[in-house]
């Protein structure tokens, strides 16, 4: 005898998700057996209305429930500044931080040649188109600070530059709270290099 | 902008599961975001199928889809021997190995006078009923080998060997595959005293 059925069948589900092999699998399904049913059946509900009720923006292709989404719909928000993410989890960072009043545009990936992942795989054209129909002045770039993230805003700021808007990319620096003795060269570099006067 | 509450409400259920805090509670949700509906589906039928299909056998208390559970109510199995284990996932492991052909019985925890689990707080007055009513000659008591384990395996042993029935205790020693170097000295020292001859 192995596992009974249902719980096979679960920590096959379990063994879906990112970074859980079968050992974690096994001891979240008997985790589940063990919690109250009314939490089962919120988690069992919670699993398909993030699938059913959920969607993209059309707009800036930002998670919703609502499309527009509320970010877009937004009247008192700023029209002239759009911020270019990644991923959806990066605008969430972004509100976090209650000081950024623009729009977003959620390219859901970044440009990587290794992979085969071209500027038309992300939703780059359709920024692009955006910029022509809105009044927009400044495109603050804010893809991560890596290899993909770096060509890809490279390649924004070449495309979205002769057309006079403003292209701009998020600093880089010490992370606050950081140790200096723990930042590595790059990061050094670029903090010496955008050093300012006090 | 916090998250979508579809979102929230995922992560919040994610993390009620052991070992999984706030940043992995995210990854989670958003990959389910990202996940075929069927495959959601089929996650949520899951968990609630584990909840409401299985339950614990009314004779040995291991998970089970049945009452009696197949072990019990399996013919062919040697009811002489009953192995006492602390919980579900040891029948299974011990299933796994497909030698032992005896009966089980899980404790459902092990005796801990400092979280305050006493003899009564765990399936152990059930086990002595057992050993009244049914014909068994040798208990196998394969208890974690911990302070709580082995204190429940004394408890046990001191209870039941005046009822003549044998008890007895999985051997201590080295791990099949294990380095010397690398046992613990309590290891080490149960290895020597339980040492065979050729």
């Amino acid at each position: 005898m192995q596992y009974p059925q249902p719980i096979a069948k679960l920590m096959d589900s379990f063994m879906r998700l990112p970074g859980i092999g079968p050992k974690t699998a096994a001891r979240l399904a008997f985790h589940v057996l063990d919690m109250k049913e009314d939490d089962v059946l919120d988690f069992a509900r919670a699993l398909v209305s993030v699938k059913r009720e959920l969607t993209y923006c059309s707009v800036c292709h930002h998670i919703t429930d609502t499309d527009p989404c509320r970010i877009c719909d937004d009247s008192s928000r700023d029209r002239s500044m759009i911020c270019v993410v990644e991923q959806s989890k990066d605008v969430i960072a972004m509100e976090k931080m209650k000081e950024y009043t623009g729009l977003y545009h959620v390219l859901h990936g970044a440009v990587s040649p290794v992979d085969g992942i071209g500027p038309e795989d992300i939703y780059l054209p359709d920024l692009l188109k955006r910029l022509q129909d809105e009044e927009v002045q400044e495109l603050i770039v804010a893809t991560d600070p890596n290899i993909e993230g770096e060509a890809t805003a490279m390649y924004i700021s070449r495309l979205v530059k002769p057309t006079g808007i403003r292209v701009t990319r998020l600093a880089h620096g010490l992370p606050v709270g950081g140790d200096l003795e723990y930042a590595d060269e790059v990061t050094l570099s670029k903090a010496i290099e955008g050093r300012r006067e006090f």
